[in-house]
């Protein structure tokens, strides 16, 4: 990859890096190619100077390269700051985190928001579709071009942990052990059927226009508020939504008996949805939903981990769920378990109790936190310091 | 309620009775009074000498009185013609069966589709909130008016549980048992999401127009489509969409590499969207979904019932629920049949073993067909013969 030409700049606008490559040639798994790319990322920490101690956090489907600090989209701290920083479980005094903008994104990154410059007209829906592959396949540019020849880990959950499984498959011999949170080797069927009703959503708001939306002055942020809400019950268990809401009134004694947010579940969402489409964009959100609807290594997972690894490259894996996860429930990570261990891969698996459902990846989890701290601390000691 | 003037009319193009109560000055849960009332109804077989036999079955929220025979709607069979109807499992050799459109439906009973007497307008946004409590006083005038002193049984699923509950509750003295079907104490906090959602789809279709689209030649069919595949997949269990659907392609061999109905899962909620909105007022769905999660028995269930039922007042409860449905767990049945034996009430409790999720009691499960057939000629044959 080193013969393809890549500039990186920082914009002071997105507080990130942007690497630019210009003579990309990019071929997606559709078969179509993008003749340039754009990664946005941010880097945490310092490159030691074996360069043994890169991690790359790969985001979830709405989130961003805003791993830790600022997001100067939203103003807020980043998605995953909890987990990432100095003397956090992911400690940025011991490790290089590296955190990119997956392309289809929307914050910086090559996706459907920004320029096409074969046509210097904004893509829209004629960006081409994308799957986790070709997400994955961007990245290694990236780590190329930081002169990173091995990653120590690459982490993620849900989408993420898509990438990070793609990683083990298409790049075993760049990477070290992966943490693999709240994914499966395939999205259900379920899954799917929640994803297209929210692009549904989207693409029945009159104002989506077929994508080229960017050409008038409103976005379809009914339809993606909507698409939000919808994917937002999803992230959460039942028995969380009882404790948090149950049928807790908003703001009144006494039933409205009319379609006000009545119940504080339906203010929460309807604030849920309402605060998303400030930071995400629709079409973005159709093109990253279907390439995880497109992720399926179910039939094949055993067959391409046997095939690409080779006989020395022993990868650990750290799968992490959550009982009460419902969309990537533990079972579906019990079955990659379970193809590792029948391939005598390293493989560490814990199941965490918890009633936070799906989202418990980005809540206060605190068995997550040790955990990974102690699966980084625990190979990195041994392997690389 | 005899006092009412109540006239009851055959409606050839509903091809069902319609009884309309000129002047009800019907008071609602909200306050508010509808001045006048329609009710559409059918009924199926002959109410005996005694008027021992009859039986209400309560539709579930997008049901209609089309319980059994052609539906001139939909020009389909009825909503549970495999369950009602000569030798069937409620057996109109046997039983009277009454089955009436709720109110604020949208097959000919007074709803937000009607017009407004008062002002010869159509009701649509300005239709009052109404509640299950509302739905079943309106029923109760039916009722009366059809000079049935006792109704043998009131027989729900889902919506129409609630509505089954809410008879024992109101009117104790006017039935001998109930058979009460996938139903809970209250609509939980992930329903009413689930709700708020739906609803939202359609407030948010630009044609809705605070629900006065009858102006226009626009119906927001977009929006209520949407509604209905979200509350499709949540009729479902996870097992169920992945038995019938699993990750299957629809119609091509390979994936499309873009945002056509590549899944089947996808192509056929879709379907289900479109063939709903040719059947349904997407102000209905609001009015009705709204009624539903007002329902709420929770805290007060037994000391309604207590209050309610005079000590020779002797209902006799069938409760069914479905292991694999999500919406209405059998835990919130559980809840209910142990609230009943805490008051010494006569229950009996079956959770059928399916995973053909909350949709179970409209689908063919034999079980369900015999325990209700059971239960009914068991009932009936020691009480009314």
């Amino acid at each position: 990859m080193n013969d393809i030409n890549v500039m990186i700049k920082n914009d002071p606008k997105l507080e990130c890096d942007i690497a630019f490559i210009n003579d990309a040639n990019f071929k997606l798994e559709s078969g179509e190619t993008l003749k340039s790319l754009k990664i946005a990322f941010k880097t945490f920490g310092q490159l030691n100077s074996k360069k043994t101690n890169a991690i790359l956090v790969c985001h979830a489907l709405t989130g961003d390269q805003y791993v830790a600090g600022n997001n100067p989209i939203t103003g807020r701290e980043g998605w995953w700051s909890r987990m990432v920083g100095p003397d956090k479980p992911i400690d940025t005094n011991k490790f290089y985190v590296i955190c990119s903008n997956v392309i289809g994104g929307c914050a910086g990154s090559t996706g459907p928001k920004e320029i096409n410059n074969e046509n210097n007209t904004i893509y829209g829906g004629d960006f081409p579709s994308i799957t986790i592959k070709d997400i994955v396949k961007a990245q290694s540019i990236l780590i190329d071009k930081l002169n990173i020849g091995k990653l120590f880990s690459v982490i993620g959950g849900s989408m993420g942990a898509m990438q990070a499984l793609q990683w083990s498959i298409d790049f075993p011999e760049k990477i070290s052990n992966i943490i693999h949170i709240a994914g499966a080797l395939k999205h259900s069927a379920q899954n799917i059927a929640f994803h297209e009703v929210g692009r549904q959503a989207i693409m029945n708001d009159p104002v989506w226009k077929k994508g080229k939306y960017f050409d008038g002055n409103e976005r379809p942020e009914r339809g993606l508020s909507v698409a939000r809400m919808i994917a937002h019950i999803t992230y959460l268990s039942e028995d969380a939504m009882h404790r948090k809401f149950g049928r807790k009134l908003q703001s009144r004694d006494i039933i409205s008996f009319g379609f006000d947010a009545d119940f504080q579940v339906e203010s929460y969402l309807r604030y849920q949805g309402k605060s998303f489409v400030e930071r995400f964009d629709a079409n973005s959100y159709l093109y990253l939903t279907r390439a995880m609807d497109y992720f399926d290594y179910e039939e094949t997972f055993k067959k391409k981990i046997e095939f690409s690894h080779k006989p020395n490259n022993h990868i650990k894996y750290l799968i992490v769920s959550f009982t009460s996860d419902w969309l990537f429930p533990s079972q579906e990570s019990k079955i990659i378990v379970n193809s590792l261990n029948n391939l005598s891969k390293q493989v560490s698996f814990l199941e965490i109790e918890t009633d936070k459902g799906h989202d418990s990846f980005l809540l206060d989890e605190p068995q997550l936190d040790s955990l990974i701290n102690g699966f980084l601390l625990n190979n990195f000691v041994k392997n690389d310091e």
